[in-house]
């Protein structure tokens, strides 16, 4: 079976390193999103690409869910000394994926073929690919102020509140990704933020449509639990949009893009009636362990609906 | 007595750091090199402005004459890890200055704005001024090769024989150079190397008329000693270039321009006959009691000549 991950930050970064320890690598594909990707202090930032990596590469840092295991933070301790930006927290390892990244981009080599190499030194053997190599940033207006993304989720600590989320026109995936959606058996989308983690994956052109037509199935994988989300601002952002904060919103919202959906078992029975497979499980990822047996879950249920 | 030192990395850093510890703060300003700036990893660095700033501030590293003390090299280890490039070799504090310059002029400020601003910072009380705001960057001719400065000085380690030092046309000196020069007794060129640190000081126009029109004396002090370099290339350029490496060459070079010229005592009496006041000293600065002494030394020379 040949599994397409639509991935964001931390939870889909978890469950993509649980899918990837289960199948053969040849057969997974982790595609991530952009659309928070910035420049800052001279460097190109890929804050999704690089928790993925991480995660898969088995050096993420556990505690936050972002970042290096490990970390030290002497250069961004000077940096604040010095009078320059502080608020995004770059420790001394993580850095190195920056610059590393910044001077190949620098090269003239595209986003994929950098986050090959990254891949191949850091010996993760699954295909990591960035959705486009088109800058496709994602904006948050509130109100009467149109955020940057990180500007937003970081500076601002996500808090003011969320009238659109705005998302760029004209941008296109690349060769190997439409490769990875012409031969998947499956596309999971990961338990990430639904507006700002997976929209501008499927905002890129033609993804909706290939979603649509190719795989067998689409399965996607709640990111709220109990109402609440289990990382981040999905929950709250939920709130603003003017919509219920529950794994039922998440399946409604992914409507007909989906043939199946995954929430937790906190949650049971909320999505009984939705016209699609439903499968209720502990999505909750603690550990490596949690990783491992949520994903062998999921992928018996989507062998389940592939073979009926 | 108002001073201008022109400077380049260690030897002018050490000498300026003499003259800032003897003169009121607000007559001394340090005009610096910056034809060896480079684009790196994505980040503006200036090599001789951060030696000169690190020495003044105190916390230069007093082993290798650049860099920072207490230095650590988690970052660039980390670099080399995933591939990237790790020949020059960034400190992990060093980085937080290229960083922050490297954010700040992208805000859109001038090198002189930022250096000013990283003084300020790091606590040095004298002028500090990059020669100009424009980039200027000095290459080395070499053979058929024509080499980026740093490419030749850092990763080829000054291996491959001079054959010219290529200067930028119309780098232009900023504002605040010109008004040094103007309100100027003293112009001090420091014992840097003649051809890649001073020349391309000298090659800002209008430095070289402003340097014969204004300032009541130009002294010079030799970075040769006992017929080598303190450090770095310039005897190993001298050779190459034709020139016998000595004291006396680097006199004869700066020419009409200087009107008096400090040498080594190791050289004493090889400087003589040169029409210009010449005064031989101990100018070896291996602490800060050197650097105050010579620049002790150098300054009653000076008004010894301002006075007849």
């Amino acid at each position: 079976m040949k599994v397409v991950v639509l991935a964001g930050g931390v939870g889909g970064a978890k469950l993509a390193d649980g899918i990837a320890r289960t199948l053969p690598s040849e057969d997974v594909t982790i595609i991530v999103n952009t659309g928070d990707d910035f420049e800052h202090l001279g460097l190109t930032i890929c804050p999704d690409l690089d928790t993925v990596m991480y995660r898969l590469a088995g050096v993420a840092n556990d505690e936050t869910g972002w970042g290096r295991a490990g970390e030290s933070w002497r250069t961004i301790g000077e940096v604040a000394a010095l009078g320059g930006p502080d608020w995004f927290k770059l420790g001394d390892l993580d850095l190195a994926t920056h610059l590393t990244r910044t001077h190949l981009l620098g090269e003239g080599e595209s986003l994929t073929a950098v986050t090959h190499h990254l891949c191949q030194k850091l010996g993760i053997q699954v295909s990591v690919l960035p959705m486009s190599n088109q800058p496709a940033p994602t904006k948050i207006q509130s109100g009467e102020t149109l955020y940057d993304f990180q500007t937003w989720f970081v500076q601002e600590k996500w808090q003011p509140p969320v009238t659109q989320v705005v998302l760029p026109e004209d941008v296109r995936a690349t060769r190997s990704v439409i490769r990875a959606f012409e031969t998947a058996d499956l596309v999971l989308i990961a338990p990430s933020n639904p507006f700002v983690s997976i929209d501008p994956i499927l905002n890129v052109y033609p993804i909706t449509a290939l979603l649509e037509d190719l795989p067998k199935a689409v399965i996607a994988v709640s990111p709220i639990v109990g109402g609440q989300a289990v990382k981040g601002p999905a929950a709250k952002m939920m709130q603003e949009l003017g919509l219920p904060h529950t794994s039922r919103t998440v399946a409604e919202y992914y409507g007909e893009r989906i043939d199946g959906f995954v929430y937790d078992v906190q949650d049971a029975g909320s999505c009984d009636d939705l016209g699609v497979e439903t499968c209720c499980l502990n999505t909750m990822m603690h550990n490596q362990a949690d990783r491992l047996r949520l994903a062998q879950e999921i992928l018996a249920f989507a062998r389940d609906m592939l073979e009926h």
